[in-house]
């Protein structure tokens, strides 16, 4: 059974990660990929592994819609088939590297790591904010050296909020003290938390100077195969949710990518109504969603060493872990059912 | 069988290094620790990592005598007692992290590793030069990533002043040439040289300027876990010894505190007699010792990256290392022992 | 069976690295060693690990021809015995430290690792351009994270330099496309390549600033352990080769020394015509050389990063890999013998 689930979306890069010319590379679950853009701009996803001497594809050259190796100059078609060996007339059947599906949606490069036969872009997740005209945002990357499952615990549990976040995101201890409202989606895991009469975090200033207590609200989906998708706000407390007018309200996208089983690739954007602040205010989100990120980043790594260093002591389950519990059995059901799978091909 | 004495006091700090406020982190034998200061004064030491997710606890903060997670907030008591997790109502009874007796004797943190009803004061070394009207130094601490085992060696033969130390703690030949006294002590050995007719070394400019040649003395105790508590000094050849009006005496207390199989805490002061020079001698003192210290390192780290190259390699035993060779055996004996009371426990 | 080959020449370093006074330190198929030149200007090489408590040797002191364990003071002779143990009236017969056979010949300094019975100079490599008055270079040495085997690969087939050195030593893709002729001789390999009609390569401008087309042969062998000796050069296409007059040569000595199972070292000259050119010359021609070789670094070790990552994956043999694939049966026959010697011993 492999660590990782295979058949599903991952999140390579970013689209403007990938240049029009060049090669760029990126880890996957363990799979070094080569990515580039062919004439017509479609994105190609590679083994980036010659089949040759195992030299990596990225250190090549783009030759029109092709790559050629900056070994010894095997060239591979955006399929990834060989189509010249210097100094041989025929180029052997088995010169090939694997490729993969991508597709393109909403700003990030998706690759299909599993099965080709069952990549299915209607699995992939509604990232609308990633391109819209109603939301604005600036794109966030972040290196883990930790496995994901921990960064995805973080994001399955905000009442981390209330102590990693106090001068950031969160605000108040009262984010810890309520109990969200957690269900089974299909793919994924459904939380809501309502948090009534509290002080408006520091996170909001650029966008939103108010000095009053308001009403906060997160609701998100997090899916398979680590994907949040989430609204939130605040309005003054006891008003209308929702109202650009009187409140403010985001939209998040976030996907974690393992790049190893201990490192990890973090995409993630929240973005604000576009009828509200400017570029400015866009700018100032994202330096505070940042320093945030980097609370988490610090606090999970944290506990990565701790755990590395005695890695047989047990965790103690808290009700604040029910929606993550849910999430790493989901995990687990996907990987026997790979693992069965294989076993029966 | 573990690698570390478990029923001994082990130097986790200067008394300096643990503030009033906040906390402070290090790990002993293999154990990350928090340390803090309550209100009283008491120093608190707990295992720093929290029951629930395994973050560290000095990553959170002191809330009175108590210290909060940083991560989802669960609050422990100076026992390790879990006394609040937000947005339960009763703290299940599972929740607690280890807490650690703790001694703070003479400047040194003394923490207690093993079973703590067997915590015995009576067994802490006299340190009396860490904290005594008649003694100056300035304190001392190294970082090895070597196991202690090499380091407690080196303190065990000091044929090495001759050549390690030839151009600050030695100056002569002569001290590799005599043999020392050894002998078995209560839980541990003690070790006299006495060097007649040498060079002083360069290591007393600061508090004896004196030309001609000299008698040294050195006599320890170096006593477990690895603690060395040394008298030594020097007279004009010839002289009386011990008497501060023409010679010099130092005291000198060290302990080597494990962190793990291969990284040691090293804490260290050599004090000179309060009658004798000024701020600017201890200074120097200090200074010379550092520099001395930090030769020993630079070996020690070369001996054990070489033993680690070729870890079969077998020693060759000499006379030079009757005291080591002791000390070695009577560690192991312990080791074997408290093996033995936790199988027949 | 051993990783590598025991009875051959390994070079330890180029003759004006080890010091006339003082001592070098450097490590040969696994084992640390100790050179150093005695009065009458003989290099020594000593097992780099003191017999008592395993402090390199290279820490210590040269004492006449010879060396002072810088720990506790053994001295070790030329041949590797101790003769002085401090505070020892005899020294125990055991105390040694092992000897290596070592010749300098035309430059280099080259141990024998294996039985030193068998450590005949006849299998010194024919360098004769790396101490000859007609011609010139300087010495070059690189260090390889990566394994020997892969350096020597790359060496084994220059269909790479149309690709990894395109703008450097290649400058045609008609390098690759030639298939050359390979041979096996005595303890090697005989690889010629000849190149007609291409543009010489931008390494030759310091040289030879020749715009038209050019006629470039390649010859070397590649002997055990893993030497290059090379004879290359271009002429004005179509004229007659070696001709210092219209065109220009090169010699070649080139050596790879495995320090561990995945580091090298890497020994290399190319000379000019000393008839052609000057000092300016040689060194213009030594900087394109490095830059050129920087490139290969680059590659094998992105190479060898790939194959760390994924070592089950089978590599394609291609018609190019005929030299380096019959050199590294070779070395298994080799290896074989060497572990079949030692087995029936």
């Amino acid at each position: 059974m492999s660590g990782f689930i295979q058949n599903a979306w991952y999140v390579a890069a970013w689209a403007h990660e990938v240049p029009a010319d060049g090669l760029f590379a990126r880890t996957v679950i363990g799979e070094p990929l080569l990515l580039y853009r062919t004439a017509s701009d479609e994105v190609v996803a590679l083994e980036d592994r010659c089949c040759h001497r195992q030299a990596p594809l990225s250190r090549g050259r783009k030759e029109g819609d092709c790559v050629r190796c900056g070994y010894h100059g095997l060239k591979f078609d955006r399929h990834g088939i060989c189509v010249e060996v210097p100094g041989m007339e025929a180029v052997p059947p088995k010169a090939c590297v694997r490729s993969f599906p991508v597709v393109v949606h909403n700003k990030w490069i998706f690759v299909w790591m599993g099965d080709s036969t069952k990549a299915d872009p209607a699995l992939l997740p509604d990232t609308f904010s990633n391109d819209h005209p109603e939301w604005r945002y600036l794109p966030g990357y972040l290196h883990y050296e930790t496995p994901y499952e921990l960064i995805a615990d973080n994001l399955l549990d905000f009442s981390h909020l209330s102590y990693v976040h106090a001068a950031t995101l969160g605000g108040s201890e009262q984010i810890a003290q309520i109990r969200p409202k957690v269900e089974r989606i299909e793919r994924g895991i459904h939380v809501q938390r309502w948090v009534p009469n509290v002080p408006p975090p520091a996170y909001y200033q650029p966008l939103w100077d108010y000095g009053g207590l308001v009403d906060r609200w997160i609701e998100y989906e997090f899916i398979l195969p680590a994907t949040l998708l989430m609204h939130s706000g605040a309005s003054p407390a006891g008003a209308a949710r929702d109202d650009n007018r009187t409140g403010i309200r985001f939209h998040s996208c976030q996907a974690l990518t393992p790049e190893s089983a201990h490192s990890t690739h973090y995409f993630f954007q929240e973005s604000h109504h576009a009828t509200q602040g400017d570029a400015g205010t866009t700018q100032g989100l994202y330096e505070g969603l940042l320093a945030a990120f980097e609370e988490d980043r610090q606090m999970i790594t944290a506990q990565w060493r701790s755990m590395s260093l005695k890695p047989d002591v047990p965790m103690l389950p808290l009700h604040m872990d029910a929606a993550l519990t849910l999430f790493r059995r989901l995990v687990m059901q996907v990987l026997v059912e790979e693992s069965n799978c294989k076993d029966s091909a």
